[in-house]
């Protein structure tokens, strides 16, 4: 088609992540009928032949087995990054030094200094710079969000955030690079920001915590286990409202639970990603006699849940969330208001974690972002 | 990339169906890997302005107001047809007459002669003839399948079929074109046929009906009605389990729910669209004091849940279901064994709700493909 | 406490249900402080030495091995027949004649013959005759009648019923009384009538059934099996609503199912007596992007929840079903309005059923109350 | 019935609790088959006149409007204690002196001091003293129990408690006695002893807290509210776990949520006292593509239950739990081991709460039983 505006995409890394931004840069424009129309430039992988495999697969014109290759390209204006998280650091800076923008995936770095530096790089680029925070974009959640601004729950007093998998519950597994002190804190860093950045979302910014770890393997193949799968925390958040959160990367039979509950004077909303096309919500309104927990299933009603399917409780997947993504990427891109995590919030959500790891080493609370 | 192997796609309709196809084209190449990568060569619309515009957001190549234009396209190898049904007959013959192999969205035609004829059409032509039968693809059902014919409930001797929507619940809607006769039966071909279709591959086909319709409002801005949106039967199935089929497109709160209950002599499976990642399973062994339904998250474990995502419990959408779908019939093009409903067998499930129809205008029971 | 009006009761049986009964004689008065108090007079059971330790137990003044003995004790003014169903007609009949009140367990009897004669001589008594059906009692039932009567979900056009247990689903359990012929039809008498009670409260009565029964074990022990343990129906209630009824003994993993949806004009009900203080309810009004099922929880909004209990979602059970049968059938005594099924309801009730059996025979709709 | 033993039972207080007492005291006889039958003997009310009607209702022989009647009555044995909380020590010492068992509801008492002296009374009279914390009996947390210690999910490293309800969630009502400081902490003492009473019978005693407490409304009619709907901790168990804990009495919507996770290194276990005749286990052992948490029904595999209906799936209500526990007192009476919650064991919770609304005020970790 003639006239269509195009803007070229670099990827880095073909992982998880790197497939899920693949199938997300293929479907935004079909999906969502962006102005602008990604065109698939330059794909990189840890060696070429691999590159060369996905490029194939995924779409994209060419491949390399050096990233540099890609941050480079003229072609590219914007690049994915999902190469493991020690990397996105360098990486991102190198891009916005290239005058790109920046899909990364979170969490942003493992270092605060990293992350910082990253937030600065961003600002001082002027480009975009979003955060692979997918969850925030499912459009149950965001009616969620808009239902808690417009007062359906009143003025909301306290939550509860849980997320928990069990890729760690094995106890006779091997000690793996995600049991090491290099990977990060554990749980903390690969789940807790996930529920952090909802409630960030629905409710607003966390001020201060004081929180718990364990390890529930000590050990693993005879060596000690450095991280700790599970954490729990106890939350004061702006505006007055408390919370707790639990987060457990060992909890067997979870699969990709992330629950709220959020509570209000007025109703309550629950979720569960595990069945993450539905929410409940509770009102006080109404005839007693009747009263309870709906269940809402996502719906045209919810954008942008009608451009995927124009039929209530057909089902969005995870990976439709990442193309709403793609798609709040464009738009920060195009100029226009977009729903990003976006470098400064990123930094303030992993500025928690870093609160909780401390308020466990120190046994009190620790308000986020105070200096150590 | 060089050396790819790669198939003209042809779509004619850009509708709900038309662009899940659309969307299943372009992702079916990334998700699954296939080895042969479709291009999308020519799209068709009611008129040339939304044919240009659709092409466009979609990513074909080319575009018509003239559906023939799709069919005589000499790049074109495979045709989607997602036009409304009373034209499905006429393209799907000309489709075949011009060598190609069709992907047709369901009932095949809103007569039996037609669908007769398609179903000979398609025998003659030799080409591959797939039904957008989607639900059979998910994840969640292929297990199941797997797990009956492995045994895992014993052998089923009765099932529990129901499928509801609301979208003609509202008795204040104006007459609508799925008020007429001209649109089939009502609840019959428009739902009947999808639980048919997951009943016919776990368990088997039916053998005979005995059937009611009913129209809980018969009239609309005082046109008759002349559908029905509420069918029941009673079911016969080849092997010798009974059932029940109950369907539904005024049942008010029902978004998108398609329930089964398969019951057999060493267990129960339950299974609702609405909830399409995951599935019930009672199994007898075991300990009585912790037996129960066991709730089963999709994963990896399924195929091909993790072409989409590598992690378990994170969900596909309704629209994965159509890639799938694809991917089939693309390894029906290439000839290996492909899980799709051909023409043969969408002709049979068709036959069923013919038998339905006339058990209801005769008050008792009637073999499927029983003649008039 | 001097002054108060009591009531003398009789027990024939001790068994399940015989038990229940002497739980809701002991009961119904601290419960819902009924003007009327139970004194316990006289229990029979099959021998002398059982009746002495279960009166023990039960707290009932004196024993007996011979029922007749109960049926003629001046003392007793209402008998509780909770004995074999063969039993029942010559025990009512008995009790009528000695001028008792009479609240016996369902079926009436396994003839409908035996049944009618019990109904002819409830008539000619003007003693209050009650049929065990508890399941209406429950306060979440309660509520959805009224709610249903108030016009919650409008016109109702649509029901679906199912009873399901696993209790002869073991197909290498030996060949039980159940098996036979002697026992009845099978699921139809031990399970549909359940439902049918429920709805002929919540709805009406059926008026029209077609019916299937099938064996998922044809033999045990080599002796084939002459009862179905599962059976299905469509159904045509007076008032224009269709329906389907599905009942099922041999559903392995359902221990209690009696699960009803019931579809209206203006929104939907569905309740599990699984989940038997909780049932579900879809209304059309409101905001469609917070529309869905609530779930109901049974509170002392809905009588006489709040006499067992004075907080919501504290749960009753099975029991304290019987136990507000008892209080109806004390209403009933003192010729208060009560919720009770009489020998009349009764009798219609099992009309259905054997309509049911014969259009199995006869593979037609057979109209209930025609006669064979 | 000659050669029975019998009990002499007296009562205070016929509120909420004393009902529950009184019906459990009718039905624990009959339904458990105790050897001990329950004598009612005397009832104590406010005034005369309540006191008389209630003695007529439940069925107790004598009533007064001074509770000291109760306990000097020659005729009692054992009295239960449901008087408002600030009176259970006064009640339980003067029961103690006068040589009774004591049945007393929990909390046990208002301040430290009290509890303790309660505590003392009970060691030195040698009489069974036990708290009234019903949840422990309910066959589903027995099961749960067997199943932790026979290892059904391995070692517990992890818990995740809540209770909810929502009868101070209306920011509209007026000033309450609950609102008070004369009335406790607020949810601590309401809610928090439950969900510890059932983790220190499925786990063990909690050895450490940090804890959190928030008003959602800190005035009600202009008066300051000087208790907290609202608290929450984090918690280290003996032996190692750790967990969260969340009570939130002003949660819309949750009418009696006691919600358990308790995560293994073999499995996991859920349950919620809304649905409290079922509970969720995942175990790790099966096949994984069947792998999923089951829902367990209670039935009589799950002792007591089969005393109450000897069907599965037929569901105890919450007063049921009280007659089991009845009967735990009954059996503790005659000397044979019990499930009771005694008051040593509920003064070690009760310091639990008081640590939490220490560690409350001091921001940091505190030990139970530390002293101020």
């Amino acid at each position: 088609m003639t006239g269509e505006r195009t803007i070229g995409v670099g990827l880095i890394g073909t992982g998880f992540m790197g497939k899920c931004h693949a199938l997300a840069w293929n479907a935004v424009a079909p999906t969502l009928a962006t102005g602008l129309r990604p065109r698939l430039v330059h794909l990189a992988e840890a060696d070429n032949t691999l590159a060369r495999q996905r490029a194939g697969e995924f779409g994209f014109a060419r491949a390399t087995g050096g990233w540099r290759d890609v941050v480079s390209d003229p072609e590219v204006d914007v690049v994915s990054i999902t190469a493991p998280n020690p990397l996105h650091a360098e990486m991102a800076l190198a891009a916005f030094s290239a005058g790109k923008h920046v899909w990364c995936e979170k969490p942003m770095a493992t270092s605060r200094a990293d992350a910082r530096a990253m937030r600065e790089a961003a600002r001082a680029s002027g480009r975009v710079a979003a955060l692979g925070y997918n969850y925030i974009q499912n459009p149950a959640i965001r009616e969620m969000e808009r239902a808690i601004r417009a007062g359906a729950i009143g003025r909301v007093n306290h939550v509860r955030l849980e997320m928990d998998e069990d890729f760690m519950a094995d106890e006779d597994a091997p000690f793996a690079f995600k049991n090491g002190a290099a990977s990060g804190y554990g749980a903390l860093d690969d789940f807790a920001v996930h529920p952090l950045s909802l409630v960030w979302r629905l409710v607003g910014p966390v001020e201060a915590v004081v929180a718990d770890q364990t390890r529930p393997y000590p050990s693993r193949e005879g060596r000690a286990v450095e991280t700790h799968e599970i954490a729990s925390a106890l939350l004061r958040l702006r505006g007055g409202a408390s919370g707790t959160l639990g987060v457990n990367r060992a909890a067997w039979g979870r699969k990709g639970r992330i629950a709220l509950q959020i509570f209000g004077s007025r109703g309550t909303i629950g979720f569960d990603q595990e069945r993450m096309n539905e929410f409940q919500i509770f009102q006080r309104d109404g005839e007693a006699r009747l009263a309870g927990f709906r269940t809402v299933l996502a719906g045209p009603v919810h954008e942008p849940y009608g451009r995927f399917v124009p039929a209530p409780g057909h089902s969005l997947g995870f990976n439709d969330l990442k193309v709403i993504e793609a798609g709040e990427v464009l738009a920060a891109i195009e100029g226009r208001e977009a729903r990003i995590v976006d470098f400064e919030t990123g930094l303030a959500i992993e500025e928690t974690i870093h609160a909780m790891a401390r308020s466990h080493a120190e046994g009190r609370w620790i308000g986020v972002g105070e200096e150590n």
